[in-house]
């Protein structure tokens, strides 16, 4: 058939009757006369109980050791993976970060794929092997172990992909696709059979944990063909597309939400020039990710502006606020984080208007305030208070007309 | 100071605690200003865990995949013991044994060492950092991982001293030294402050687990000052030694047993040139160590072969023997399974007659019959019925007068 690669998650390994039924998916897939590179995360639980070590015996542990010690998670994933390929008779060779030269950047603990050396990979394959590679890691130049961050398998799986020109990159993880929006809330929701890369982009910078944002990223900059499927039962999944075909295009494609955010507010603040960035610069400088901003003209010459922070971050905004604010002379410094965002995505709003109107109406039909709004070319997010987030979610999926694909 | 190479086995860094104890002995050897090569081992049990993994997913696991996996086991202390060494302020960089360039042959599960290039640590060291690497692995030339076999971190450590030509290498045990016999048997054994490497050979090549056999005959091979000590309590420890000075040379330097063999004898093979090899040979086919063999001419032009090999290969071994006493036409083949070696060891008796006389006597004495004698250059070993192991080795202990150090 084709080459194609596959990535196994955490949970999908999590045991070794679970990594007996991923060594039969693979057989089958073998068998069905694929070359196959497999691409596994560490057994469920590994990561977090390896990093408490390192926590309990320096908290301050130098990240590159920190690196040495989380990728044994993986290498066992992989050894492990391998024997049981070889009982079923398929045969298979592992291989560590290092050994495949996944050759990254030396920022440790989220180092970036600068580029794979895959003559041995290649070589294997045509040697009839299976080859088994450990995600989530590299090595930098001076041969250094590096950790790619969490989730960072997804992004080894397509890089491997991409490198060597995969014919699909299947990312098995423990939902059979992506939905038109969380069925935990929406119980109508539908399976998606395809997105574009764009849209599923923003659902995972959304924090949608599908797929991790990178990994996205990093298939659409070498349009990867890359299908998201189950791990536990079978089924097409979804699969990312790169070609836009207006026909079948639905306006929105699914509503994304996310709770992990509080807001921050600063009021009474003169309204000059490069004012924006002395409110924002000193939160970056922290480290924290500042994610929407609003700013709104005050009428007595000064303004304000709020903005959004992960919610772990939010005292430590809340602390650099209020120092910016002494030093500006600002009136007052507010905050909150009982919030939650709601936001529609679809490529379709491009080339329709209406689709801000009919979600403010749809909310403000169930009474539900909204405090911020953000836009960008396919997306439109709502902050709103943290209690309206499951009936927000219900009220866009049905106000879009998601339950049975139809369009508005 | 000096350069010291210092290896610390599993139980020495067998949970955090102890890891924390190891690191901060190593920073106060730092702190006399020397130079600093650490090798740990696994966690004690980890090796263990990750083999059963192996075993409970694949009993026929591909030795090059159970390499990957138990690798693991010294890559997770290499990282927690410079995570530590770090909190105490101490410049440390870990190594595994593919980043350290330990470059074995491919024989995996039990590689030997083929060279070490030390460009990289040298370099560190030059720059101040302690260099904390991974004990018992190794990489060959096409960069698979592989592994020394159990005890091989001594001789990784012994083989880092040797490579870098440290002033000494000490191997940090859970015994605080070598002993005249051991102390759990013969509460009177005494702690020798030296001992020659050809008597360390013999008591390692006959059990006694203080030393890995390989791991002596590397040091004895490239003459590193090799010193045992307690990872738990301060003390001098034993130095290897590789100059004899008889002035000063007990007779006997200690007693060691062994009863991890079983016997199988064969009786009434012809008597005939090759009949040795056509018995032993089929035993070592089966990848069966042979140790003692005794082989006795029969009156009647036919002749009896006794000979041992671990208990855990008995069953096996009867089951060749008896299919080749069918071939021979021998008599008949027997076995024991419950004996035990005794050995009495010491450079001194080259130049010395009479140590046979006074073993042989000192168990008579005390009606232990002897089934089997083999000897060595400095060795005397006898077979006798398991259930007089205890007796045995007080009575040559003090036969010899090794409780007070006195020469018979």
């Amino acid at each position: 058939m084709g080459l194609i690669v596959e990535k196994y998650g955490g949970t999908s390994v999590g045991d070794l009757g679970r990594i007996n039924a991923v060594a039969d998916k693979v057989a089958t897939s073998r068998a069905q006369g694929n070359d196959m590179v497999v691409v596994v995360s560490a057994m469920s639980g590994e990561t977090n109980r390896l990093a408490e070590l390192a926590a309990e015996i320096n908290p301050l542990a130098p990240a590159r050791e920190v690196d040495v010690l989380l990728s044994t998670g993986e290498q066992v994933t992989i050894a492990l993976l391998t024997m049981a390929l070889h009982r079923r008779g398929v045969d298979a060779r592992s291989y560590t970060g290092s050994q495949v030269h996944i050759r990254t950047d030396s920022v440790h603990g989220r180092a970036r794929i600068l580029d794979i050396d895959d003559a041995r990979v290649r070589n294997d394959i045509a040697n009839g092997h299976v080859v088994v590679v450990a995600g989530f890691q590299g090595v930098d130049e001076e041969q250094n172990i590096t950790t790619l961050g969490r989730g960072g398998s997804d992004t080894t799986a397509v890089a491997m992909a991409a490198a060597m020109g995969a014919d699909e990159c299947r990312i098995y993880t423990d939902v059979d696709g992506v939905y038109t929006a969380d069925p935990r809330i929406v119980p109508e929701a539908r399976r998606l059979d395809w997105i574009t890369v764009e849209e599923m982009l923003e659902m995972a910078s959304l924090g949608a944990k599908v797929l991790q944002t990178r990994s996205v990223e990093f298939a659409g900059k070498y349009r990867v063909p890359l299908r998201v499927l189950s791990a536990f039962e079978d089924g097409p999944g979804t699969l990312i597309t790169y070609e836009e075909s207006p026909m079948e295009q639905p306006l929105i494609s699914s509503i994304a939400y996310n709770r992990d955010e509080a807001k921050l507010t600063i009021r009474g603040i003169p309204d000059e020039p490069g004012i924006a960035y002395r409110i924002v610069g000193p939160i970056s400088d922290a480290h924290v990710n500042v994610d929407m901003i609003v700013q709104n003209v005050g009428a007595d010459g000064t303004t304000d502006l709020t903005f959004t922070v992960h919610r772990n971050d939010y005292k430590k905004s809340l602390e650099i606020l209020t120092e910016t604010a002494k030093k500006l002379k600002a009136r007052d410094v507010g905050g909150d984080d009982n919030i939650a965002k709601l936001s529609v995505i679809g490529v379709g709003m491009r080339s329709h208007a209406g689709i801000a109107a009919t979600m403010f109406q749809a909310l403000a039909n169930e009474g539900i305030n909204i405090q911020m709004i953000s836009t960008s070319e396919i997306k439109i997010s709502v902050v709103v208070e943290d209690k309206y987030l499951e009936l927000g979610v219900r009220t866009l999926h049905k106000a879009f007309g998601l339950e049975d694909g139809a369009d508005v």
